[in-house]
């Protein structure tokens, strides 16, 4: 056996040395400062960490189970690209100016970025292999880190400068490929999801700075997320609020005061003027819904004013006189609102046109879901954890990537994109799933399974851990002669290993174990009836809140671990 | 069964349409440039490379085998540092100024690099965790990215700007723990070397710019290699020739023309003049060795004139006079020998010393070795892949990194740090192994030890397949729409798959194996005399020169694979 705690859980030399901390002190650490005091992760500067052996752990098996499913149901093959990426293939996208991008010269004067995605080098490098339609459909993924310099990184793992994402990207013949790509790993995303053992919701999304046409995002619903998505009682439809379409019960009954948002169509001839409730928030995702599309989105983020002026340059009186101007009313709005006035002095009236019905505006709790038309929405905070996009030809059309058709013409690949944040995931799940004792997490991504404590490394102690290795990689012993056996059996439920087993003289030849991950009754209710009087196994009838103890024979103590682990 | 080739070789989709590689063209083509062309990596800008699915899978052999025993014979912990490291750090040990680094500032105005190696990071990290002699040793260990701004990257993976490496670090207590940590750590890397089934050679080393007292070299031995190695045949000595320390066969013999050096000792009160015949060239290791240290090693790279000019300076021509000189003769230079002028012009001879019997130039093949000074030395050209440091308190003492001893005093920690060049080893592998057929691995780092080849996707390939990846995840099917039964044989020998199974219908049932990897003959010639009628398996006693032929019934395939892969 090796000697020494510090082979596992480098924290320990420190933490449990000057800080002593208990119960109702991790209660009031945030998720993040936890996984740093319990030695899963260091920060070394704002939203850069060091990555520890627990944590390291904990992250590797997250990688192997998107590994996993990214080839067998996602059939991606794996690469890895350079970190370095040159700024012309930026500028090729025009996202050389995203000041989000690290940016760096090499010794020559050449630019580059790190790469905070890889549309632009991957587009390219499949381009030079994809010749012909034989070569098609491809699908490659990645996992490595990623870099966006972040002006507020807060939340440490959970929006971090340096982050550990997988990305794929597919390239298909045609859009009905393209799409049944996209269903099949959204398909594999619900199995990697159900693999990790955190529930989670899917939901339709905006597409943002990635660009393509439908996008759907993954979330843990948390009352801590800072997304929201909404959920139909009826028809089942989820959406991020970004692309959630509501009704109100009944329309036209708002009679509060109105806001008003300008904008132009794309030729920038017609004025927009989008009117709401002033207590709800526009969203622009429903503006081009309603507009269908011809709305000049670059215009989002200036003010009234400077749409105003955009639209009045270069026009005289006569021309503002026969201005076009639609004025488009939020469904919400009686007639007898209090409409701020109109930004035009002299006008025709007969110039202007009105759209009706439309919704312009963030869903809430208790609408109408805007899908089925039917049944109410209820809405959850979240954290997104992954992505996925239809993206068409927006990356091959720019880098021209082309293949041969069966009839011999030439034609751009179709493609698509899907994110996964890696070490987001982690902070993430820890969130979730912690409690006021620590961290507690699903048997599938706990740094170790099972963790076994002894007063002070004897026999008893070695014969339980030879044991228990020979059978399974997942064993952690703290050996940390700094501690005395209640403060061990501590830090392992603080820990969140879900089994701790505690070996002591005055039981030998039985051996307890504290159940600290939720387990069903389903198994092992019924393997207690049938093995419990060979095996040794009772069950403290009267248990702690949030551990279960079992007490068994030495003899039998794989065989309960087992049965618990199957129900877990 | 999953369609397409492309699951697995991106390269093929346009390698074997346009390029048609064959034999000969293979072996004009330089390693760098077959790892390109068969699809192993990419490269994306001079010293940047994309990593390929095979590439990806070497690679990742190449990383398990190493964090294997990195944990189980290292006794390390594994963690993953963040990338971006701070100017701060790097000043603390005069290395910022290091025109090698990749620098780049975050939007803040912080500067970073781009970590190159992590003494700095992790003396720092593990500072923080380390407290009392309880916590000792310790060592930790990564693999991940680094990056060096090569002036002249070349050799793609060899040298590249973008590398991964295997780093770790030891904390101990007192010197001799730290270097029995090192010597463990070289027994770790003889290990790992050896899993890799490569040649190898350990030499002593210079310590170079990372610093420290005792350090060691890993070493393919290959014509085309950079680096010299000698090795003793009498006292199996191996040394880089940087460190090498070697004597003629008979001394003061050299007669013809002398090489001057001069040099300062460290109070800058003496000058050296190191004498050594003008065809070797001057070592400044076994100068510092001669002199016992006592020599400024900031004024290696400067010119004779300027050592001189700050001999003279503040000096007047008595001071001269007066000038503390000693004269550093290589033992192979004769009296007779023709010496440059003295660079002083007035000086008294009394102040003079000199020094005889030391050897100040690099070591020839042929000459006696300096450690046994009795048996002769061979020089070999070869490849670095690893190197061990001890580091004594070099980084501990800037960092203060200090632990509470038994006695309950504060004492620095000893340190030691170990690369391995995980990315430098894939090209330093196919370099050692390929021959004029293209690559050779050996099956350990192999991309897949198999590959399956029939003249289409038929039922026998199927069956074959199945019953084949049923066993082992080691099995490429080559299902290249584009090319024939002659061209994906040719390819698995030319990516170095070791075994190719061969099904056709005109044998069936039995199917033919082409080996292309290196085995031995013990344990087959055995099986097969005992086996051979039963499982149906002959071999062609009538070999081509690089691969050997074996034919066996279906129903044993696997017997014989497996036999033919323990004698790899």
């Amino acid at each position: 056996m090796r000697a020494g705690f510090a082979r596992t859980g480098l924290r320990y030399v420190h933490l449990y040395q000057s800080k002593n901390l208990d119960k109702n002190g991790l209660k009031l650490h945030s998720t993040q400062d936890l996984l740093q005091l319990l030695g899963f992760v260091k920060q070394s500067k704002s939203g850069l960490v060091h990555w520890l052996p627990l944590g390291l752990r904990t992250l590797n098996k997250i990688k192997t189970i998107i590994k996993r499913r990214m080839e067998d149901q996602g059939r991606a093959q794996e690469v890895s690209l350079s970190l370095l990426s040159p700024k012309a293939l930026w500028e090729s996208t025009d996202r050389w100016i995203n000041s989000e991008l690290f940016k760096l010269k090499d010794s020559k004067g050449s630019d580059f970025c790190l790469a905070p995605t890889c549309e632009e080098e991957i587009t390219t490098l499949m381009g030079s292999y994809i010749s012909s339609y034989k070569d098609l459909p491809l699908t490659v993924y990645q996992i490595g880190r990623k870099y966006r310099d972040e002006k507020r990184p807060r939340g440490g793992l959970l929006r971090g400068r340096e982050f550990l994402m997988k990305d794929a990207y597919s390239f298909d013949q045609t859009p009905q490929d393209a799409v049944t790509t996209f269903e099949n790993m959204n398909k594999t995303y619900d199995l990697i999801f159900k693999d990790l053992k955190v529930p989670f919701v899917s939901a339709w999304a905006d597409s943002g700075a990635i660009g393509g046409d439908l996008s759907k995002e993954y979330h843990f619903v948390h009352e801590t997320g800072e997304d929201i998505v909404l959920e139909c009682n009826g028809c089942s439809n989820v959406s991020n609020v970004e692309k959630c379409l509501s009704y109100p019960h009944e329309t036209n009954t708002y009679t509060g005061d109105v806001s008003v948002r300008y904008a132009l169509n794309v030729a920038r001839d017609t004025l927009l003027c989008l009117y709401y409730p002033k207590n709800r928030t526009l969203n622009w995702n429903l503006v081009l819904a309603a507009m269908e599309k011809d709305v000049d989105s670059s215009l989002a983020d200036v003010s009234n004013e400077t749409v105003l002026q955009l639209f009045h340059a270069g026009k005289n009186e006569d021309d503002l006189m026969f201005s076009s101007v639609v004025r488009v009313m939020d469904c919400r709005l009686s007639s007898k609102a209090n409409f701020p006035d109109f930004p035009l002095t002299q006008y025709l009236k007969s110039n202007f046109s009105q759209l009706d019905d439309v919704s312009l505006v963030d869903a809430e709790e208790g609408e109408i879901c805007g899908a089925c038309e039917e049944a109410e929405l209820k809405a959850s905070n979240s954290i997104e954890v992954g992505h996925t996009f239809y993206l068409g030809q927006k990356y091959s059309k720019p880098f021209n990537v082309k293949f041969t058709t069966r009839d011999n013409k030439e034609q751009l690949c179709e493609m698509g994109c899907y994110g996964i944040g890696v070490s987001r995931l982690v902070a993430a799940i820890a969130q979730v799933t912690r409690d006021e004792m620590g961290l507690r997490w699903p048997k599938a991504v706990a740094p170790y399974q099972i963790s076994v404590c002894g007063a002070k490394s004897d026999e008893l102690l070695e014969e339980v851990t030879n044991a228990l290795k020979a059978w399974s990689p997942e064993i952690w012993v703290n050996e940390d002669p700094k501690v005395n056996l209640g403060r061990k059996i501590a830090t392992s439920h603080n820990l969140g290993i879900p089994i701790c087993v505690i070996v002591g003289k005055k039981q030998w030849p039985y051996v307890n174990l504290e159940v600290r991950a939720p387990y069903m009754t389903e198994t092992w209710l019924t393997k207690q009836a049938e093995n419990g009087e060979t095996w040794g196994w009772t069950c403290d009838t009267e248990q702690r809140d949030l551990i279960k103890k079992h007490r068994v024979h030495k003899n039998h103590l794989k065989d309960v671990i087992d049965v618990i682990l199957t129900d877990m």
